[in-house]
């Protein structure tokens, strides 16, 4: 336990990157050690793992996991069958065996700059787009372009754990700026104020939110832009929950303020087409005034580019017709799904005493439920109560430590209702056993 | 020209990296300029392409590329049916529509395991198998953690250009050793032990060699193993064209020699499978001693992966079956064509005086011919006989100052036997019209 606590907590232990290690040691006797140790990163996946393990062998069969925003382990969220059929077609024509451009097929490129415009109130070209695998690889080619001597970027806390690896391997600081829990989530625009010194390159939202399910209305949309235009910064746009909206507030892409402030939008077809293991993601400079344009700044990408390797050219080559041929009714009736799991988990949690959740989400597939340990007898913190779970009731959630709050748990809800109301009840049985006699109801 | 001069140029003019760069600036204006230029580096890809622009359109319906080590185009070499099968299996499956351990499916990691286990004198683990887009990113993974302050790679010269690219994003220093061409473009020991000092971490070869058609024997590779033990580097075997050997002498992986030193091994199926745009590949640590087998290097590495994305899931899942169910006679009919176009390519360019062939190559897909500019009239070098040849006969071949040998010629022979011939026929007739009038037959 205590080297999973260590490496649960560094991600957000570190606040400036090592001075001078640009990579990791492959033995230790290779060379002389110029390398400076930078901490132990370990992603959700990581943790989540760790948690399983301590499972016992019978209880694996009733596991529910509200760990990891990946509902396709259930039926009801499937992608439909033409995407399916796309993909064959795209094998089956022998055509796409070669080599692609390695930032993507041109036909694909389009395909997505055309599905972006929609929402915006320009087009995107195909030379914006850059085809990424999954929204991950968006963000590692994100910091790879903003990483410079000394640069810092700000990020949301809490987040993504993703970007604490990301900017330790790419040796950028990251600056948390606060989510205010009282106000939706929203972003802190004072605590970005305080943050930005000279060295900022960027400040990254995650909308619709991941942890939080976050959705920003326009207004504060722009005042983000603002803020970060008056700073001089760019805004890094992560939108991989794009359109899963399930409230009042409509999705409002960041790129509809890109004549305020330069966005680039990462994003994939993970989570709205429920097709994770596809991998298909982008990277896109929203920028209708041109400022990415530079020949010489497309050359770097590029050249970039080469080096990741690129998805399978078949895979590509499916997108056009995954696009047109998705309908909105697949997508409604997702988001009716995920609301209605949703739903279930907010009020199950209202209904537990230790449990609060100060805003109901509006987006994405996660939320955010504070901890109140006064209540509890023998828990010491977030890690001890997920882990006791996963031991006790085969229930896996994430401690909100993993996402940079501590004592505060994470929760999907991306699971068919029925499982959600299962692990809710058994969410439940456990905070009563585990609450102070006086507690009791 | 002059441009592109410049960026041929460039990649092998470069011996260290800039001194801090660590990135590349996206916009002139985000924050001051902490950052060194540094040299423009461009890629087969991005040189064949601009030799594509200077053809006329009426020429590029006969347009033959020996450019590319891209083989799918020719009806002659299609990866078998079983192949698409097992991809539309896993698709259609639907089991495989989730996220994958970024180090690839176990499944997978266990069938290239065992694939790789079979030419060695021990057992690769699954453990030591990390699934990555093609070979590219094999180096791209290979390079990120070899880079630390100071460190330097030894590299084969002519050599493959990713290597000066990856280098570079990755401020690994290179030194470029020879291939001696009067030796069948052996490994030149001596300069090795003349270039290594303490900071260098590793020793690159390329067997079956791009761009030389070498394919070392038994002996030679033991050698490469002893000087990289003696001088403490651990030895990266890109085997990316292992077994496609058409001559005498037979594959022999690196991995052989482990047990003198330890061994990456940088491999796909992009080209025994002619499945290049599938981009299944591998990151091996060939290491039965378990030198790389440190929980912190393993965990480093996951790390690392866990950025990547990571291929798609089902595209993965089909690998054991792929590997199955390719039999032997699939292998041996592509080599026999391979050979027969290579077979072609020699005589043809033996039968031009202006070129010659120090070496018949006995693998990969690629060979190197000397160009003999004093025989030709006004040709001032590699580049500019690549360019007229592309103008005038529609052939494209690659400048041999791309893969680092001025006023040479790489010539790719992965294309049908037709085309090769008609190919030569062009070259020939090119060069005798660019002859001095002395040396016309
Ligand atoms: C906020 C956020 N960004 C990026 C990603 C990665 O997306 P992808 O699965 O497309 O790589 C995720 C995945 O959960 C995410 O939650
Ligand atoms: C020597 C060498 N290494 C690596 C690669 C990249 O291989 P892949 O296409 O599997 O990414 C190539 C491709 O031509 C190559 O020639």
């Amino acid at each position: 336990m205590n080297v999973l606590r260590r490496r649960l907590l560094s991600p957000f232990a570190l606040t400036r990157p090592p001075p001078v290690a640009s990579g990791m040691p492959l033995m230790e006797n290779a060379g002389a050690n110029h390398w400076t140790e930078a901490p132990l990163q370990i992603s959700i996946k990581g943790i989540l793992a760790q948690m399983l393990e301590t499972l016992d062998e019978a209880d694996r069969s009733r596991l529910i996991s509200l760990g990891i925003g990946d509902p396709t382990a259930y039926s009801a969220f499937r992608t439909p069958h033409a995407s399916e059929d796309a993909i064959e077609e795209a094998l089956r024509s022998r055509k796409f065996n070669g080599y692609a451009p390695t930032v993507g097929l041109p036909q694909s490129r389009r395909a997505v700059a055309e599905h972006l415009s929609r929402n915006l109130p320009y087009k995107i070209t195909p030379d914006d787009v850059f085809l990424t695998s999954g929204c991950t690889q968006a963000i590692d080619v994100t910091f790879m372009i903003l990483s410079r001597p000394g640069a810092n970027v700000l990020i949301p806390r809490p987040g993504f754990p993703m970007y604490e690896l990301v900017a330790s391997i790419r040796q950028v600081e990251l600056r948390h700026y606060n989510l205010l829990p009282e106000r939706g989530w929203e972003v802190d625009l004072e605590s970005i104020k305080a943050l930005a010194d000279e060295n900022t390159v960027a400040l990254v939202i995650i909308n619709p939110g991941n942890p939080c399910g976050n959705v920003y209305n326009y207004q504060h949309l722009k005042e983000i832009a603002e803020t970060a235009r008056d700073l001089k910064n760019l805004v890094v746009a992560d939108e991989v929950y794009g359109h899963l909206v399930f409230r009042d507030t409509p999705f409002v892409p960041m790129g509809t303020f890109a004549s305020i402030v330069p966005v680039l939008t990462l994003g994939s077809m993970s989570k709205r087409w429920l097709i994770p293991g596809w991998r298909l993601g982008w990277f896109v400079t929203t920028d209708p005034s041109g400022k990415f344009r530079s020949l010489e700044v497309m050359h770097r990408l590029k050249k970039y580019f080469d080096l990741l390797g690129g998805l399978p050219t078949f895979v590509q080559a499916a997108v056009p017709r995954i696009i047109k041929e998705t309908d909105e009714a697949f997508f409604k009736k997702t988001v009716d799904i995920l609301r209605e799991s949703l739903d279930i988990c907010f009020s199950g949690i209202c209904d537990i005493p230790c449990l609060s959740c100060p805003q109901k989400p509006e987006g994405s597939m996660t939320m955010m439920a504070k901890l109140d340990l006064s209540m509890l007898e023998d828990i010491s913190d977030d890690i001890d109560f997920c882990f006791k779970l996963a031991k006790e009731e085969a229930v896996i959630i994430l401690p909100g430590i993993a996402v940079g709050l501590k004592d505060w748990l994470r929760i999907t809800f991306a699971a068919d209702p029925s499982s959600v109301a299962e692990a809710l009840r058994r969410l439940k049985s456990f905070c009563q056993r585990h609450s102070k006699p006086d507690q009791q109801g």
